[in-house]
């Protein structure tokens, strides 16, 4: 088996799909370390990658690359207990994929980075603001769906789970407050609770060269 | 076979998309506009059907729905030609679905909502000045890929491109210019050459109650 690379940040939450992802599979990894605050996401070579500028970017084998950190989870998990084999089920794991990316990830994401990455909230404070209402807005929605479902396809831990954990469990950086989610923070405990988790700030040693 | 029912709003190139891959495979749909205009996704009768209030929404057969309009590409086209088999070129088509979804639609379709459906061009002059960088990055991204391919993945025409082409053979209506990408124009060309082509005006009442 070709040992796969995974192009990595370690605070990204993007980036800590994929490495959780693995984890769980037991696939070990090799994770190349790009600092996106250094501009290595936008060198030449980098970019021969991922023409979009952005990690996780994993290389499958020897020059071939697939970017997208849910289109990676899906390439990973297909055939594994991760992805229902249901065509229906496996349809709605796509579609909280879509909805994590388009609805939810591109105003959560921004406010951890501003405020814990960064460390500038105060330069960031009206995009912060601009923010809020809809990661509250994605929020509700999750907390409404957690509140009749253990996990958020089929009653049993997937992908979408991983991808809608990644930033929802580190929330609190983002300046978002988890204690009117009650279902959502037993969610957040049942995932941790699932085998060979790790935490974003696990590298696993063990699990790399 | 269940009659398949899609929640449409016909100027919507979300819609749009699920409209050109239905009639491009010959399926029957009833289609079901929801002036979003008037609010008609925010009712609670909507919500049921997808709580994050947006269409396309597909009923699958009754009381059983599907949103985001990517996932929807993907669940029609598993098993025909518009979804490659081989699991690497699926996983690029997904790849350029995020990328469509995260990095592209969110700046082209509000640009052309607010100029040529609402009409409101001075109002969201702002908005719209936001909005012209991130779209001539992923058109010159596009643009560099389809200098060296005739479709986006496997040198044949899929979901990608469907996912794609919906607000890009529009983008003067959000007020880009495509004559500097002369591959994106040709590209156009060859979608509209396709068999079963329609336009994003085009109800095709024939296929439709």
């Amino acid at each position: 088996m070709e040992l796969l690379r995974l192009y990595d940040f370690l605070p990204s939450g993007n980036g800590y799909k994929i490495r959780l992802l693995l984890t769980q599979l037991g696939m070990p990894f090799e994770r190349v370390e790009v600092n996106i605050l250094k501009g290595e996401t936008r060198t030449p070579e980098f970019l021969s990658k991922n023409p979009n500028g952005k990690i996780p970017v994993l290389e499958i084998e020897p020059g071939k690359y697939l970017a997208e950190s849910n289109a990676i989870l899906v390439y990973l998990s297909e055939g594994t207990e991760f992805l229902p084999y249901d065509r229906f089920l496996r349809s709605q794991v796509l579609q909280w994929l879509f909805f994590e990316q388009y609805s939810y990830q591109p105003f959560i994401a921004p406010s951890r980075f501003w405020i814990s990455i960064l460390g500038k909230p105060e330069e960031y404070s009206d995009a912060l603001k601009q923010k809020r209402e809809p990661v509250y807005a994605a929020l509700n929605l999750m907390e409404k769906h957690l509140t009749y479902h253990t996990f958020f396809v089929g009653e049993r831990y997937t992908i979408a789970d991983i991808a809608l954990f990644a930033y929802t469990h580190v929330a609190d950086e983002g300046g978002f407050d988890l204690t009117q989610f009650p279902a959502i923070q037993a969610w957040i405990e049942r995932v941790k609770a699932q085998s060979r988790y790790i935490s974003i700030k696990d590298i696993h040693k063990d699990m790399e060269f």
